[in-house]
């Protein structure tokens, strides 16, 4: 249980993983690759944060809605696969950060995630990522990410 | 031809694949996945919903949109494998809903491909999800999907 | 070097991979399957677009932009694999395209992308492709492309 010790280190807890608000589940494993839906900063069952960066939200607000977006990801990659000491990459994440249209920093978003990341899992947990700026998210997110993992 | 019987019984008909808008292909299988081409929602070789969720076009045809958007995914899959009965799992859904900026109920759209497909596949047909809000989509279509299944 | 000599012949350099603009890497190889993390039209160390589609750069520079965004997804990848001839398949393209919200020829701008692909690689290069409208790319970037590759 490496990985769940040094998300506590960190201040967190894996929650039970946020409901899907739709007709869809959490992950599908394929073979060595788990698959996450969209994750949203939900916390024990709230959605912590909202709003659109930056008129809605502080860019510092939003970093932290991205690190819950990527802890909701492993909390429900280890609803799939029972210990998170068995992922062996982190393969990809696609962050979408709800933002204005003059908005340029998403990567700055997006680097709540990538680095809570790395501190987690090391060297396996660098990834290639995408971030783009969305005009909405669902319930006025500022943040959605999505994972992919190996195992 | 299960699922094909069951696409007839929900007043369908999987026409022939919608024509890439541009320089690229329906389908690519690598191994056991099939990657679609983001689908928008043709019918017959017509777009039949364009228009920004909510103000020009009603979250009721929207969701009709996205149903018809996972349909010709399953029409490009159709072409790539043959028979939809050799489809082992419906994978992944990207849905992006051309949305206003204070749109917020994109899961309730997204659920016509998600509840549509699972309608059609039970059990195999649950897959994971994103649903973002795009500000603009190719010919003003009111939804994109594409789509990752294991065959 | 079959590869890269079209791409000479194409006008092109491979340069230096452009650095992520954050805590994350080019690229990630799971199997055969190599991601690519969303790649923005850097050329020699320095953004050559920015703008919105169509109002602050034109269709013509954006196709451009989404070329050189496609080159910068085979730079990473070649750093990855070592030799770009080693690519058994293009499989994926996602094109984000920073638009108003009134754009709709986003397939145009992707085929800069698609059209340089097949140039550079025949069928094999013939890929599927999503193209949607974003509200705002890191750096105001005109186009963000994120490929997925088979080797």
């Amino acid at each position: 249980m490496n990985i769940e010790n040094k998300i506590h280190e960190l201040g967190y807890t894996l929650s039970t993983p946020p409901k899907p608000l739709a007709a869809y589940i959490p992950t599908v494993r394929i073979g060595n690759l788990v698959f996450t839906a969209g994750q949203l900063p939900f916390e024990n069952g709230n959605l912590k944060y909202t709003g659109k960066v930056p008129e809605e939200i502080s860019e510092e607000e939003a970093i932290k809605a991205a690190e819950i977006c990527a802890l909701n990801c492993l909390s429900v990659i280890k609803a799939e696969i029972g210990d998170l000491d068995k992922v062996k990459r982190i393969v990809k994440l696609t962050v979408f950060v709800n933002s204005s249209s003059s908005y340029v920093k998403h990567p700055k978003i997006a680097n709540g995630a990538s680095e809570f990341l790395v501190k987690l899992f090391g060297d396996i947990g660098k990834h290639a990522r995408s971030a783009v700026g969305v005009s909405s998210l669902p319930l006025n997110a500022p943040v959605e990410i999505e994972m992919i993992v190996e195992v």
